[in-house]
């Protein structure tokens, strides 16, 4: 009896995305008959995902426990947070509840998919709770690189976990107020079983500066460059950098063009909602920027990143429809790059510079995520039982427990899980109790799921060295050879440099063809493996190349 | 005759490479008939460069004015001045002149090529002068990221010209002694007409910290790592890193083994020459860590960049041979990322976290190259009349035009050249003056030059979509439809999953034949456009993708 008492009285975390994978966050909370999930997340596709648009989460768990999942709380509306609402509320659809600004997104994005009349949707307000089954689920003002982030406090029957979503603390943010600390002060006080913190910056010292600091630094830009055109880079959804830049263009009398399908569409939504506010006639169509001087405008632009189809890069390589860039524009960064695309922002760093712009990047960017004092400052506040490092590779995931472990918790009392793991806790203990299924489903166009590993690694081994197709036809009953073997390559070698060699092989080939007919070989996958292995020994002793050798056999109906 | 006076007085700097692209550092130096040029460097491939090997630079300029080049000078042994000398020296073929460490780095490398005995060398030491035609060059003592490295002062008729080559100033190296200051102040005293010096840290403030600091570092892990096996990842070519590794292994009792090809051939060279020093009985082979403690053992290894196939990143993928990870190991990445590899070392990272292994990478590297104090301090002791920076991207360069005008240079003394630029310069002016042909040769395999642009798009192409391979055979002279037509696909979808899809696919393009057929059309470029175009229209629609399509046509002799 002591045994289901225990089983009975836990709570069971699952993250099914978002551990060592960065991005796709989302994770499902149980207690007995009970589900709800926290966030829907989306990933963008690793180097070696070639060809990938998108990766959404595997939610056969939630499939499979249909009627116990009573809903999604959204912490906030980036799209490692939301962007697999559209996929995965096709096959589990429950109310989603989030802040305002969060829910319009999300709204946006369902209308793109028709979606917008078969989800249920409830806006919460910060303090406000929800009950969700066995949960009660309350929304905490925290702050964040987007508005209108919340944290969460999660009442269960085996005690109170919270989860800060992606967070930092913003003494003066520039909408709305700071974190609220007192809340969970408040919490911690009464006692909480498990903190899930976002880990993402626990590698760095100290504290993230204020969202306002980078407002100082726009200005002495503008100060600084009053006769330049002004451009600026930064990410779409950081919606209180773009009423930064909007605030300098009214102050230094600029008017303001937007380039970028996200960032037009998120500014939309931003003012629709009251989050974003742009003084009447300081918009204007980038279009119209030829009726004004260098001096008055400001271009606001994503691809801060680097993203080579976005806005920015698309100017800085002379492939924008709109925006050339001129010497003497003045190009701000107002971003850091995400790992993995240094390269991609330095190359139109250099671009912007052979045309004569100078480039700005220092003190123009802010994280919107805790470092290590911050991070200590919410431990010591809400002081959990258990910590349960969140958000971040699995290197960050470590350094969060570092700091934990500094702050006097033991490793039985930190719980570092992958996805997939089932971490199961109540006031006695925490550990990882099981597995469950979970993995990352690439999206391709419209197709979902129907390319895998095999295909990657045919387009892996395409793009280092091409394919070779021998094609030949036999005739039907005699087998005999009619027509071929012909070579045809594609990504090989540049063929009118290389016909002697081609010639060479298609000698090889027909060397393997005819082997096999005096064989009287008429096995075609034989003859295939025959064909493969002479024209790839060929290729590898005179050019040590590899390319992807596909034989195809036809049969003639004569 | 006044022009034809001035003309003759000029000296000429053609970077062939290693400008707006960095690495293939390869600039020839010419005055009237006397050519010289500086490094020989090879790129590795940019991301888009798909199945590339290597980059190696276009020398079409020396081979049209072979009788003229009179030698190569190289100011160190590192790929991005060395890597393409067996490449370009089979054209080119022209005495090397480097000092000893680096001419020993050289001639391995000559060595594979089989061509250690048709390229003459020589070493020279610092300070001695070599004469190459019109122009002396005196190499000067210089710190760097490898030792033996050096500057150059070429003395010709139009002036002095000092090339840093790679550097810093170390007023402690672990091998050596500091950079020759002395000298460099020496020769400015005289009169300098232009400072061509490295870009590379241009960005960065303050003064780059010695490479003996590091050791501090290894000092303290060492200590506070008693109990764990070390592996430590550096670069290979950093002898200085290896040396204070192997000096705390003796210091702490610790046997010493060597993973990773390029590591052991460069200890291999460095220990021959006498830059390396390692006390016998330190080192053992890798198999015989098994007869040792973990405390006993640090293991150097190669991989300190998450290169996929080094070998940290397969002992961090449990694909190494000899080395496993195991919890309560101390890797530590003596390194900072190049830019591009960010993501791929915290990727090493996660992995050897999960594995239970500690990480550090905190303070266990320093640049090899000048920040903005030590370029300051050059320019300083140098006070050349012209500025032209090289090494670096193109921002970088920028940077170190912005040092140059705060120490009071205008823009007519600073050259910011581009790969191909002529830059004509004499004691009245220094300008860029023309053209000459230059670019990337891309190596795959023994390919050198035969995968361009074409096969490039080709290998893009195939690695994001695919291929899909229509087959099909007519009768000769009749032209009848006798066998096809067959579709196969490579790296579009997986096929079991799109049975479907594919058999509707199969109906479009057969349906293109038989249209083709009943209108007569016997053109077979037709034949194939229709096929291409009606199943990717067919494509398009139903799943929004764009593989290759390539329809094969065959004449069948019956």
């Amino acid at each position: 009896m002591k045994k289901e008492k225990k089983a009975a009285s836990s709570v069971k975390i699952m993250p099914l995305g978002g551990l060592e994978q960065i991005g796709m966050n989302i994770t499902a909370i149980q207690y007995e008959d009970s589900i709800f999930v926290i966030d829907c997340g989306l990933a963008f596709p690793e180097e070696e995902m070639l060809g990938i648009d998108l990766v959404i989460p595997d939610v056969t768990y939630l499939k499979e426990n249909l009627d116990k999942v009573k809903g999604f709380v959204i912490t906030h509306g980036h799209e490692d947070h939301i962007g697999s609402i559209p996929y995965v509320l096709k096959d589990v659809n429950v109310p989603i509840y989030a802040t305002k600004l969060t829910m319009g997104l999300i709204e946006s994005k369902l209308k793109e998919h028709s979606m917008l009349k078969t989800v249920k949707r409830k806006v919460v307000k910060y303090g406000q709770s929800i009950n969700l089954g066995d949960f009660r689920v309350e929304f905490i003002r925290t702050n964040h690189s987007i508005a209108d982030a919340a944290a969460l406090a999660i009442f269960s029957p085996a005690g109170v976990i919270i989860h800060t979503g992606d967070f930092k603390v913003d003494y003066t943010p520039v909408w709305g107020d700071p974190i609220d600390l007192q809340r969970l002060g408040e919490l911690g006080k009464k006692g909480v079983l498990a903190l899930m913190c976002d880990s993402t910056n626990a590698l760095r010292p100290g504290f993230t500066m204020s969202e306002s600091t980078v407002g100082n630094t726009f200005d002495k830009i503008f100060l600084d460059n009053k006769d330049s055109r002004l451009i600026i880079a930064t990410f779409a959804s950081n919606v209180d950098r773009v009423q930064q830049i909007v605030n300098m263009a009214v102050k230094y009398g600029r008017k303001v063009a937007v380039e970028g399908r996200s960032m037009v569409n998120i500014m939309d939504v931003a003012a629709d909602l009251g989050y974003l506010k742009v003084p009447d006639g300081i918009v204007i169509e980038t279009e119209e920027m030829k009726n004004y001087t260098p001096d008055q405008i400001v271009l606001i632009t994503t691809g801060s990143q680097g993203e080579s189809m976005a806005a920015l890069s698309r100017m800085a390589a002379n492939l924008h429809r709109k925006v050339s860039i001129q010497p003497g524009d003045c190009v701000v960064f107002s971003s850091t790059p995400i790992p993995g695309n240094e390269k991609s922002v330095a190359k139109v760093i250099n671009e912007l510079g052979m045309k004569g712009a100078k480039v700005i990047f220092q003190d123009t960017h802010v994280s919107g995520h805790a470092c290590q004092e911050e991070i200590k400052l919410i431990y010591s506040l809400v002081k959990p039982k258990y910590s349960i490092p969140v958000h971040g590779e699995y290197r960050h995931l470590c350094a969060q427990a570092d700091i934990a472990r500094s702050l006097g918790y033991d490793n039985d009392h930190i719980v570092i899980a992958k996805t997939g793991d089932v971490i199961e806790l109540n006031d006695e203990e925490a550990k990882i109790s099981g597995k469950i299924p979970t993995g990352a489903i690439l999206v391709d166009g419209l197709g979902v799921g129907d390319v895998g590993n095999i295909v990657l690694r045919d387009r892996q081994n395409l793009a280092e060295n091409g394919i070779i197709i021998v094609v030949l036809t036999l005739e039907k009953y005699s087998g005999n050879l009619i027509a071929g073997p012909d070579i045809v390559t594609r990504g090989f070698v540049y063929v009118r440099e290389a016909e002697e060699l081609l010639d060479e092989a298609r000698v090889v080939v027909t060397d393997s063809v005819m082997n096999c007919m005096d064989k009287n070989i008429t096995d075609w996958s034989k003859i295939k493996n025959t064909i493969k292995d002479d024209l790839s020994d060929y290729l590898w002793k005179k050019m040590k190349r590899n390319p992807v050798i596909l034989p195809i056999i036809m049969e003639a109906n004569v």
